[in-house]
């Protein structure tokens, strides 16, 4: 199996994204996390006088899990301190992990709510007490901080907090699984870094206890916590989208360590009909509101899609692994359409201005909502979603390049800096592009073995015309991985050049909600119209595509540096001859009106 | 204002749904109100030994407004009996109405979920009680008996009930809205019945008191119970369907008693908005899962339509009393689209099994669901509207016609007895019609005094052919009102004449959900295409209207005596040249497969 090349993003789209994410999210969301209470928290867990507090939401909801939160927080940080020092962050970290070293009881049980606002009484409620599921972020934390820095505080406490579990339930001990999976993702990474292959083997045990109904039915059925099926049998993805994705990872990476090809072909199954039927342009998924579910197969409305931001991170990172396990090419595109859309579409430009839910039309007109924009929120009362974001950017050095014994593979183009080891030894490769809005993809080996090896790559899925320059060879190369083995010499260059026009996309006929209407994509990028663009006095929902025309490619600078948007060819009452398309990713920077991606013809 | 005339169904459609809901729906209720433990939760709060029982859903939820649901059946039972005795229902329901009355405590309160599961304290939490609620539903229950009976053993605990509230609430008390509305209009009824002003008064004063944020945001926020704005001042409809309508229904019964211009006003300007932007093509209302509320302005998907039962059958409550205090048939036309379309597809031709959300789609293949078909249910953990379709079905004589001084109206053609007061006496109509089967609705005056008066016949908006034969008269006539008024004599015949060609619609452009689809219509009735009529190998997904051909009404014995069916043209791949259509009321009686109301052109 391949494992992540190193890589350094140096400049580029991804670069500035990392760049707001570093300046500007993380601080914010330490911030938040300080005003929402959720440190707070774990401070009275630790002994201080104070009540359990949460952001009240309109219900006044106590949710349990947002110890979570601060655990996804320091992750990010645990990435960005391994990318470069930075004092301020580092002292807000040492904060933060001295209160959650502080809440951990001697025997290593560690959750703030039920330590502060219940009566301490551990696993009492495995169905909604997200026990496991906090215990799996501060494993994923303390792996980045083990991992970038040598810096083993937090693994320390989350050796104790999983030997805790492992105590409990693990061989011969209580059978119980979590209403949330993601512990078992988690387990599999602390077995890689501490070599006790006991987690791994607790990881494995919660994946064979699930689906045997040990939750109930809940609120909303078991197969909204995946409790309906054995993880081996359930055919297609069920319930709530962010649980099924999550165990889906878990199960991945259970199945490499394990070797079991039947478990990793269980979740491929899933996958390939969670791609082909339940999956939005943006790669958003999830269609439900009520249960934050999938759907109905082809269930995709734009209006009322849930497509929550944690679905599409879940959904990079269950895609990245099969990717890893499998080589195929396909899995990084659904990767990188998930990544430019459904995932950056869930901050705002500036960092500090999340979505939880990521539709794909709002309406001029709209249900009477309390007075304010109904745009982008800075913190949500379930504040999954912006730490989520957070160490998904801080760590997507680890998406862009894998490497295995016979060479290395470029999945997503950035300008930066690869290392990896092949067979022969080390590989440097210096990578240069404009990618998303420029095709070209230059690489140049700064450093290679002297025995041959392939560097390979991804050619997208939605690519219809690319040619590689390699020496020795220049042509066209069909969508894929375009590969290239020979004795490599440094300084070699090898030039991809992905043809980028403005695709009008046609929706597949069986998705009923978005029947006659055409969507505008160039490259990775799925674009929408808003508002913003409209033409004064004429409203998006009278707009109408004019076949008759083609959509063009034209400079976006007031949306941001770069930015390339569309022109849309329209007749519509009132309306200009065309209207101004901009990436999805960056709809409701300029106001929160209204938005389309499907427009009718 | 117009008053409903007596009017006895003596065939045809309507009294067979009647018959059904009488011989079989109202015994089936029973039995389900025992089997649930509704019944015995009155039992336990009048000092039965046992615990407050609720039919658990997934949730094990307690649903604290189950007394309604016995309200409801008692309701039905009470028109039914006014009808004709029958020994059977008047035991069973001398059983209900003896535990109601042994359950209320001396100072009037009643709440089986109050007095039974908690601590027993009144009005601790209005938000979420359903106290008033189901105060209301007594009331309504309590007139129905006063009124067809003459038997006032549940008018007395009703009063006892309702002075309760209003020592507490009442003028100069607390101030104080339920969640859920619904006492308005049942206080109304309380005054028409007893002369005491005082409910009419605390109805008024409930509607004043709303929109203030006394509920506070809930879970759904302030507008899920329509507390964000005044009822005065909101433009539209706004949260959860059934409490809005539910509420509009009291506000225009407290406009017509105080003759409150511009309250009435208020109420008509949300009900053209919601009829404009968010009524299915069924009469179905709401569109939202998750709070059970109105979407965004034409977010009407088909797949995940609400619209559920009760919201249907309060459109129809709220239609009802706009049409008799305005008189505009135009409302009468709503009442028959919800009722023929949206309200009947809420119980199966055999009247137990009952649906509480009623989409206009269902596809082949759907999300992971318990093994079962999915279809119809005999009962539900929430069981508003089994109950809710029992008392409307009852009561639908009072929705036929309606009389003031100057004549009589009808407003649904049925084979009836129709009787009135017009100024110069009493009026008795005989009338005949296979509707909606067949356009003909003759109408004989078998009594009439000798004065003139106006005989108005509505012609439905749908019409688009119509003629009207009455003495000295005979021509076409346009949609709404057809009147003659003259000096009648016993023996005079007026025949409408209704032209009931197969009619295609096209969805209003604004409607994203439906883009590119046409639906059939046959009088009143919506109709659709079922699994069980599609072609064998056919999936009703791959159905493509050909609109080279036209569709061509048929009879479907096989659905049910005198049903007419519409024979759609198709081209699809495998498909047949056409395939059936059904009333869109019949769906899910044959199995509950694939459906769809919207077929893509």
């Amino acid at each position: 199996m391949a494992v992540p090349a190193r890589v350094r993003i140096l400049d580029g789209f991804m670069a500035e994204r990392q760049r707001v994410n570093r300046e500007r999210t993380i601080p914010h969301g330490f911030g938040q996390l300080e005003r929402s209470g959720t440190l707070d928290n774990l401070r009275v867990a630790a002994g201080a006088d104070g009540r359990y507090r949460a952001l009240a939401d309109t219900s006044g909801a106590t949710f349990p899990f947002l110890d979570s939160d601060v655990y996804k927080w320091l992750e990010a940080v645990g990435w960005e301190l391994g990318r470069a020092a930075d004092p301020g962050l580092a002292a807000a970290a040492d904060q933060a992990i001295g209160l959650v070293a502080a809440a951990q009881r001697p025997d290593g049980y560690l959750n703030s709510y039920v330590q502060a606002a219940s009566d301490g009484t551990p696993h009492r409620d495995l169905a909604w007490g997200h026990e496991f599921y906090c215990v799996g972020h501060l494993i994923q934390a303390a792996v980045a901080w083990h991992r970038e820095l040598g810096d083993d505080r937090l693994l320390e406490v989350a050796v104790r907090a999983a030997d805790r579990i492992d105590k409990e339930f693990g061989p011969g001990g209580r059978d119980g699984v979590d209403g949330h999976p993601g512990i078992e993702m988690a387990l599999v990474e602390l077995t890689r870094v501490t070599g006790d292959r006991r987690y791994l083997t607790l990881a494995a045990r919660q994946l064979d206890l699930r689906g045997r109904g040990l939750l109930g039915p809940g609120r909303f059925g078991a197969a909204y916590w995946q409790d309906h099926l054995p993880v081996r049998e359930a055919a297609t993805v069920a319930g709530h989208a962010v649980r099924q994705l999550y165990l889906d990872c878990g199960a991945v990476d259970v199945a490499v360590e394990l070797e079991d090809q039947a478990l990793l072909e269980a979740v491929r199954r899933r996958w390939e009909d969670l791609v082909a039927t339940r999956t939005y342009l943006t790669g958003g998924m999830g269609s439900r509101h009520r249960d934050e579910s999938f759907g109905d197969p082809f269930e995709l409305p734009p209006d009322r899609a849930y497509a929550e931001t944690c679905a599409a991170i879940a959904s990079v990172m269950l895609g990245w692994r099969l990717l890893l396990a499998t080589g195929e090419a396909g899995y990084a595109d659904a990767v990188e359409r998930a990544l430019f859309n459904g995932v950056l579409s869930g901050v705002s430009l500036d960092g500090t201005g999340f979505f939880y839910v990521n539709p794909l039309q709002r309406r001029t007109r709209r249900a009477w909502e309390p007075p304010g924009d109904g745009g982008r929120a800075p913190w949500y009362p379930c504040a999954c979603c912006p730490p989520n974001l957070m160490r998904l950017l801080s760590s997507w050095e680890r998406y862009v390049a894998s490497a295995d014994a016979g060479g290395v593979r470029l999945h997503h183009p950035a300008t930066a800096d690869v290392r990896a080891e092949v067979a022969g030894g080390p590989v440097r490769l210096s990578v240069r592009t404009g990618y998303p809005w420029e095709g070209r993809v230059a690489v140049e080996v700064a450093e290679t073995p002297e025995r041959p090896w392939t560097l390979s790559l991804r050619v997208p899925g939605w690519c219809r015309s690319a040619t590689l320059a390699a020496p020795g060879r220049d042509g066209p190369v069909a969508a894929g991985a375009a590969e290239v083995t020979r004795r490599w010499a440094a300084g070699d260059r090898v030039v991809l050049d992905l043809d980028l026009p403005v695709r009008v996309t046609e929706p597949d006929p069986r998705v009923d909600a978005v029947r006659g209407c055409v969507a505008v994509e160039r490259g990775p990028l799925v674009y929408c119209v808003e508002a913003a663009d409209a033409p004064p006095g004429t409203e998006l929902e009278e707009l109408r595509w004019d076949p008759g025309r083609a959509p063009a490619a034209v400079p976006r600078p007031d949306v941001g540096p770069g930015v390339v948007g569309v022109t849309v060819p329209v007749a519509g009452r009132g309306a200009a001859p065309s209207v101004g398309a901009v990436p999805y990713f960056a709809w409701a920077n300029r106001g929160a009106g209204a938005m389309r991606v499907w427009i009718p013809r």
